[in-house]
């Protein structure tokens, strides 16, 4: 950055919404980015915050006086400092609390004692209630009172004396219809009721479902506590996919692109960790056949591809399975149908691609026994691979964890010993 | 599924969502989806393919009569008929057609001509348009003429007399703005326009970063063609990152989980081979290091775990790299700065797991030179993975192509023969 353009940028930076400026600000390293983000207007702070990712949002926190970050976060809503709050520190976050009118520190506390997927994290306060025995046209002259309506308002939600839910009164019923007719006659009675509790996960089921734009969410005696909104549920998916994606490839959390290099490492030291051991193990079932090696040391060119199909294989079935459980679509009956399919998948391929590879030994070996053992490893490593990438997640999903952490790690883990031990295990009993 | 209980089920059946039907069909085996899928009530055909699984549709429409298709089609709309389009027989499409209105018939043909990742294949036509010189009671008055509003109206559309977009009247201004004011000193000027060409992952930023319910779709003059709304974002969203996760794990399409098991091998070969040929390749690596092997055994034991690591943190730098390029966070500049990071990255990890797996092999062996190859080896393995995991995505997206496909599998290719080029040549010079 020039320093003869600041006054330039500066003009930009005030032009720009909020979520364009964290944009801005995860695409630089971290000097450029300190220095643009000390040009950044006071007032959109607080909403650059939480547009920014975590990692993000991290450094720019740590660039912030106490007085700043409090001065920032009094432009949110409740249900926005909730999403800050974890990465606040204590005294300031005391500070917003007790700066707070009574009615948004009560929603605040209340925000913030949901865990992450839950329902009551993803939900906000700005819901417009009305009443059942009124006409339309009164409904109109309300909101023409209000200076705007809160983002996302497509529906009113119609609620009696002590805000138990009635219905929800469409905001697009509320156009086309007659204003003298009474809200009680046009509202929608059957509608999405979400649970502060409900898993985050199967609210979003319901708005793609439903093509929900807002729902409501009520307690146990059905009192509106407040509602969700599609902008919520669209952040959650993305983090959801995203931090599969992460997981999947090994890594603990979202990394800033720009992170110095020993907080990245800590980052991923995790699952290399993992790794490591069961590597270790996979190195530990060779050792036992050293003395099979060393009379027949192509077994050691060879061993790698019978593991490896059966990790790729096994993972197929685990992506398959892990997607089916988190939709809901397996029950114990069909638990042992689809072990039967994912056999029987593992049977042909076991078969054609064992038959290739099988061919291949024999042509580069010259070893007619040898390219039968390689057929028959890669088939029982194709099956075991089979029968564990329906159980391995079936079982953590049964013991109430999610089934897409770390189920890769384990499958390849037992593809590799497994595939290891039972190509070995062949050739020492056959061809020595 | 009893035969007592069809009257019963059938019951149920009526009232369900065409959403929830879809779901139930998908989470049933062949057979049962089948007799479900007959007992539907033909007027919720349409709806009912439309919200099923790629996978799952196809399964149905095989089942139907070519008269069926036409008419449960002929209840959507031209957007939703192009969203089946790819799925239904020739002829079907053709008699649908020309049961269209004419200008249904042009919406459906330019709607069937956008790629499946352009903005124009989420487009719909429901748009409410308005001139800026009335005043809102007229507005009012024009939406009260209506049956009722299309979903996710969350803004009417004002245009001149040739439909160029002038601005948007956002619904929530009109509720709460004076009725005598004119449409032109409430509306919105400063609004997200997408062009039908655009790429509909960049439209999805838009929508979540701007907290968007819908959006104009204009051409090249500013026209308006028609909107995008959010759950066709929302759809797409979770469809892309469905896909990706499937092709991670080596899956080409989405499955029917209870699909014959034929079925499923074709949709699992492709990867399944291309992990074979790499895994012949890195065999072949292995065989040109036999002479060492049968020297030093040890060394076929201990391949695999530097294989193992370089290939894990591999994918971890990818990841990073794929997911920045996706959010357009890496330029010419920022790529060498990154490779230098990721090199530390691994440079450090290599010394700390490196440091740890060599002295496993010290104590293991009883062989000092062995556990310092070792080190070498790993640190080397992990610096190649780190180079070729920012190469590899950004070169393929220099040429065009997306990042996130076959990348895993390339660089898993490189650190399985490099792993072993690298350790068994270190192993031949320094040790035999």
């Amino acid at each position: 950055v020039q320093k003869q353009n600041l006054a330039e940028l500066q003009c930009l930076l005030d032009k720009l919404h909020p979520a364009d400026i964290a944009y801005v600000l995860e695409a630089l390293p971290l000097e450029d980015r300190l220095l643009i983000w000390n040009m950044v207007k006071a007032e959109h702070d607080g909403e650059v915050l939480l547009e920014a990712s975590d990692a993000i949002r991290e450094t720019l926190i740590t660039d912030m006086g106490n007085t700043e970050l409090v001065a920032a976060a009094e432009q949110l809503d409740a249900d926005e400092i909730a999403d800050l709050a974890p990465d606040l520190p204590q005294d300031v976050l005391e500070d917003v609390l007790w700066a707070l009118p009574i009615t948004e520190r009560e929603q605040l506390r209340a925000a913030m004692s949901f865990p992450e997927d839950a329902v009551g994290a993803l939900m906000d306060f700005d819901v417009i209630t009305i009443r059942e025995d009124v006409r339309l046209e009164v409904v109109l002259r309300y909101l023409r009172r209000l200076d705007e309506l809160p983002d996302h308002t497509d529906q009113l939600f119609v609620v009696d004396r002590d805000e138990h839910l009635k219905g929800v009164l469409l905001v697009s019923r509320l156009l086309v219809s007659d204003p003298e007719t009474q809200v009680a006659a046009v509202m929608t009675k059957e509608m999405v009721k979400l649970h502060p509790n409900d898993n985050a996960q199967q609210a979003t089921y319901a708005f793609e479902r439903y093509d929900l734009v807002s729902a409501s969410v009520v307690d146990v005696d059905d009192k509106l506590l407040g509602r969700v909104t599609v902008n919520a549920v669209i952040d959650f998916i993305r983090e959801k996919a995203e931090n599969e994606a992460l997981n999947l490839a090994g890594l603990s959390e979202e990394e800033d692109l720009f992170a110095p290099v020993l907080k990245s490492v800590k980052n991923r030291w995790f699952w290399l960790a993992v790794n490591l051991v069961t590597a270790f193990i996979a190195s530990r079932v060779i050792g036992v056949f050293e003395d099979s090696i060393e009379k027949l040391v192509a077994l050691a060119a060879l061993m790698p591809i019978i593991a490896g199909i059966g990790g790729n294989s096994g993972n197929q079935t685990i992506t398959m399975i892990v997607r089916a459980l988190a939709l809901g679509q397996i029950n114990t009956d069909s638990a042992w149908k689809l072990i039967a399919k994912e056999l029987g998948v593992s049977a042909v391929n076991g078969l054609m691609w064992g038959g290739i590879v099988g061919l291949f030994t024999f042509i580069i070996y010259q070893n007619a026994s040898l390219g039968l053992v390689m057929t028959a490893a890669m088939i029982l490593n194709l099956l075991l691979a089979a029968l564990l990438g329906v159980l391995i997640p079936l079982t953590l999903s049964k013991c109430g964890r999610d089934p897409a952490i770390g189920s890769s790690v384990m499958i390849t883990a037992v593809t590799d010993s497994g595939g290891f031990f039972i190509f070995l295990g062949l050739a020492t009993i056959f061809l020595l």
